[in-house]
């Protein structure tokens, strides 16, 4: 059915030896794969089976490239701070595994609004733009009010006290005065970039 | 800067007296313009300074068409239940004067999942799906598990007790398990549209 | 009074020496017994006192059968995902050692809904269905629609972010657009089979 | 599909125009109807049409009854205090319609046991019980600790500060000590009823 | 103790009689008077007998001035949208009546941030900045980003859906990715105006 | 100023260290004190000064008896099941060390109602009755109606999922139909027996 | 039972006729009665019949006294504010009519704390203190930390925005600093009026 | 921009190593630096490098003083009990390194008021007053009436069950019924420090 398309694994709630063998599985398929959420110890375990596995330590992402990818598109992903490259590496380890051309620009959040009015070059140039922020998640909205084109929001659990985990980014986003962000649930990188990824491939 | 694009007024918080003069001033651009959360109050008074606009009594929208609509791509608003129909139509209205082809399929709740299941042609023709549910809002993640383009679900406001006017519904659409649904606020058709827009009209 | 009936043990909250020296006085009577939520531990202390004891490790549950089984009617127990099996393991092992006749059917979530639809038959063969489905939890409102059955839906604990650790699932269950759906505590696979079980002893 | 089951119509976001026109097109069939949420208002204008509609003015209900109804197996609705009895009257004319043998046990709250202690005749002699409570809900535990059958909780709104509209008494009853109690909704008498007749019914 | 300072009211859950004789009283003081909540009835009953009593309709605030106003220091009261104009204007009279210099700046939302960055000049001109914003309240950040003064954030209960009444508003201020953002209640334009005060009248 | 009071420390956030100091400086007074939430390493620590310390495993208290118990009047506390032994064993001992008689009657909860309707007599004799209850802590309501003395409800943090930490029992014991039950917070055995006492010694 | 006990009535959901007609039934008995939540016009319809009857209008409460009050012991009825004078009316109704002498102290809320501290003779007089306060309700704290007798708090739902109807002044209650502050539900003044008449007649 | 101003640097979500290479780096300008939420071992590693590091294990800052302290104005820091210390302890530090001059004054709290009393004249010498307090947070009240200076609230995620890690405090501290009390984030002392700071350094 989705031919091309990269198998995807969630490593939470798995054992190391059920991914393992999941991966090994995979191997034998000429596909890609992807796997989130794999701590160190898992990545430990599947490359002493698969050497050529790839690891992402920020992302926690295990990638098994096994056909060229197409780097279609654009697909540009923010993040507010630095806690939050791990859920914005999760959204660019799945769009370029998918196939899609990704781009990164970090640490743009909005207490220093400058160095993003500064990459607006960057904004302009992508066809979906990926928003990864906790706390107040304010950067989706101005993200949204800069640019035409669609933007995913995706709230992290960055931050403390009444930040809840995520919520207040959350509630921040789907309230966004800026019409048109869609929003996704609070860390997942790889559904924001799983939705950037058939938006990007529209024709 | 939005060439071509539809004002949008929010009637929500304003006078009659304030949407009658916006409309008025709308009316002498050559542009099209949308005004959302109008009711029958509001289309009287207006109606009669601007005979020519056309009110949707389920979407409470005004509509002020002075150019002709491109009718591109193609949109599928879904609606759960009869409840919701507001919310899709208000989806609908404004998806249709930014110029997109949008296409309508209400009534199709998982609670008969068949209905749905029988229209599924017209899932597989459209670029952008729109899913208005309230309640527990399943309808999301069943659409988004049948098909493979983006999916914009609006959790409406529809239900009682322990819905807590659209939480559950909201919450089941960020949680759902068909990767890729992108959510917007509770019973915002217009910013479900709005992103629906943006994406059908990528090249 | 409940004659016959297994006695059941909730570990959580007792130490291995309360858990061993219960169950070697259970195994003194001539009943079933089940011990819920044990974990490894106390599966290895209960054992070295009583060799046949069955340990379920995906339901957390200790068995001490000690009469035959009745195994009458018919339970079926759904899960959405694999993650929900341990929980739907608590409600069959529960519902086995209460004496009824269990079905499984896993992995049949919505976002794959064929695999549901093309096992319809165990469900027209069930006299009551367990749902046990986490994240959005909407599988309990699609098997809802599709029998005229009781369901009992257990929401589970599984998912991140917005999931607030089986909240989502639950207010999902509770206001599904299926009437009919009686729901249990999060994660309450025992509760949900001894509900399924009342019931399908009726005559 | 399901023969002699009567139609049931929500009236809540409904016209009254609309539901005149829906019960008058199911008066035309043989079978019997429920409609549920009709105020005083509504009852009059379908009155008007269809003179032999009964209303019960505590349930909010409009009932045609147009065959023999079963009286089926006993269903025992329960309620706490007074102001229950529009819920449990709900799920009353519901299970009633439905061709179930229907008794009612009302006022039997906690804060005064005896009353309740006083009746067990009438639970033993029910096949299902539906308790309908508001507050903190605690009747269900009780009911439940008393009998060994099936016990559906309908939590309702009644209670004021930190009921929350039902909340407190939705969690008290999803917390019951007491194994095997199904919950539904806040406020849904028709859910519970629905339910409770889906089990009443088996053989 | 507080000399010249104003005697304020909060007219809310006040008779229109209770104000009329306490604003009557406050007349025979020498001093300004300040009541807050009034809506148009109270302005008509207090101005039958004070007819220098000044009504702002938007803030719905009675102004009694009867000694000059200091004007000191500098106090910018900002509104992200229309709508969060009511809390300004109340934060705007209740500075101003406090006898601070105050200016306004309305309708400088993120979703168009230019708006925001073509007025620093008078962002650098303030000694404390108060944002009024609603929805997602993202201005508060981006205010207190650009300015290294004293902001306080005062989330206004403008929005729908999950915006819960001010609730997202206020999250997102507390989790001000700005440090340095002090809080108030929500729609609390007079707490807002109060603080700020206290900290402009510093030497 | 309250002479033959007891000193209580509460352990948490406090080190061994500080500990051991305190309770030092207290065996230097004539008076007797408390020490809550202590766990095994603290009494360890502090034994090794104070041999004469008497440690009470399960309510997690240090009880330094210097002078004779008044033994006055009459407490009676009630736990819901065995998990809520702890809350109540540390009012228990709280209410013992502050002079007052202390019965105790655990594990009759409502699953069970028999075993508190066969204990009757003793909720007669006492002057004050203090109920510990997790889950949805239904006893706190039970016992209210059968008893016309003063009631103090503790909810403990007992149970899962919906439960919510102890929320549950909270808005249980909040919303109770039985009249003139005071709450305190989740888990707080000190707090309703330093209110129990204070009420117990009323003359 | 509770001989010379006074009958209670909640009006709250009962219609004018139930509540006249259930009050004249009272009047029959040689017996006091009080009726809550009672509202002008059926005030006025229960006057009609019973001229006798006392209408308190701030508490919203008839009464009816047959009997003489015993005027026992001594209960201080505290309020924050003057919009908690209804909440400390009703308690103060209910204390007096139950057989107690009743002193009220009202507006002596903490932004002025020398209003309490000046009245302290009044606090030393009570045997027990019920506090009624909205908005952050640490008035019961600091009570409570003034005197060594039992406290009743009753959070009431004064305030707006994030005092979210009383919840943060229930949740101030329930998390006091000061020891020993037994809490009701948010504006019950009747409750803790109850709970505090059944402390204040032990002997 | 902010010209000896101290860098600040976040321990949380960074490594050992990331944090020793960015002290080292800020050690070799002439500028102050802070460093908050640095645990014990973070201390050791940036002491091996940097032996003048001073650290403060009650706050969890590193403090790198390289140019000599202000102490302009004066910036009172209360607090509430001795668990908020850390929290206190972190604005202290904040306030200290940003050029302030600081006084302290802990363990205040509300359930011995006298203490509080006690100390007015460190109130009155202050331009600013932080209050950091858990549990009900009633404190930053009662500190609110007693002065008219800026009142900055830290709520802190001291206290147990119903404290909910520090929201009854926020939602305390929000509602305060003394006027202009301004918020920041549970147990975010350095916000409160820099927002002081801000306001004491006006002239
Ligand atoms: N139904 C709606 N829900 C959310 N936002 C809306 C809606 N209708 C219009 N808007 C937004 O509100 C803006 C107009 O606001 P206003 O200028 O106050 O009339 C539009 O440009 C849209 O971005
Ligand atoms: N009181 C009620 N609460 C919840 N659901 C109801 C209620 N009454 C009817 N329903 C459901 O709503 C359906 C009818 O909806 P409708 O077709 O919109 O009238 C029925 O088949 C029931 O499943
Ligand atoms: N378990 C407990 N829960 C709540 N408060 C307690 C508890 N134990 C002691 N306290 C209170 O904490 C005070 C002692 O706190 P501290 O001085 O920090 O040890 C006592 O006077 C009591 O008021
Ligand atoms: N304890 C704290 N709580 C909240 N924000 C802080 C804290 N400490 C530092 N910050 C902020 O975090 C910024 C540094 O973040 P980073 O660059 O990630 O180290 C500082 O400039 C402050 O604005
Ligand atoms: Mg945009
Ligand atoms: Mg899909
Ligand atoms: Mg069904
Ligand atoms: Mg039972
Ligand atoms: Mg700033
Ligand atoms: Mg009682
Ligand atoms: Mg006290
Ligand atoms: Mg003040």
């Amino acid at each position: 059915l989705r031919r091309g398309f990269p198998e995807v694994v969630l490593c939470e709630g798995k054992t190391e030896e059920q991914i393992v063998k999941i991966m090994q599985k995979l191997a034998e398929t000429e596909e890609n794969a992807l796997a989130t959420r794999a701590d160190e110890d898992i990545y430990q375990a599947v490359k002493e089976e698969l050497p050529e596995i790839e690891y992402n330590e920020a992302a926690k992402t295990l990638v098994l490239q096994q056909t060229d990818l197409a780097e279609e598109g654009s697909i540009l992903v923010i993040s507010a701070g630095t806690s939050d490259i791990p859920v914005a590496e999760e959204a660019y380890e799945t769009a370029r595994i998918m196939g899609n051309s990704v781009e990164r620009l970090y640490d743009v959040g909005v207490a220093g609004i400058h160095r993003l009015l500064e990459n607006q070059k960057q904004l302009r140039q992508a066809r979906v733009v990926i928003v990864a922020a906790g706390m107040e998640g304010a950067l989706a909205s101005v993200v949204g009010g800069l640019v035409d084109k669609p933007v995913i929001g995706v709230p992290t659990s960055v931050g403390y006290g009444a930040s809840f985990e995520g919520v207040a980014s959350l509630l921040g986003m789907l309230n966004s005065c800026s019409a048109g962000v869609g929003v996704v649930n609070i860390d997942n990188g790889f559904g924001a970039a799983y939705l950037a990824s058939s938006i990007n491939k529209m024709e």
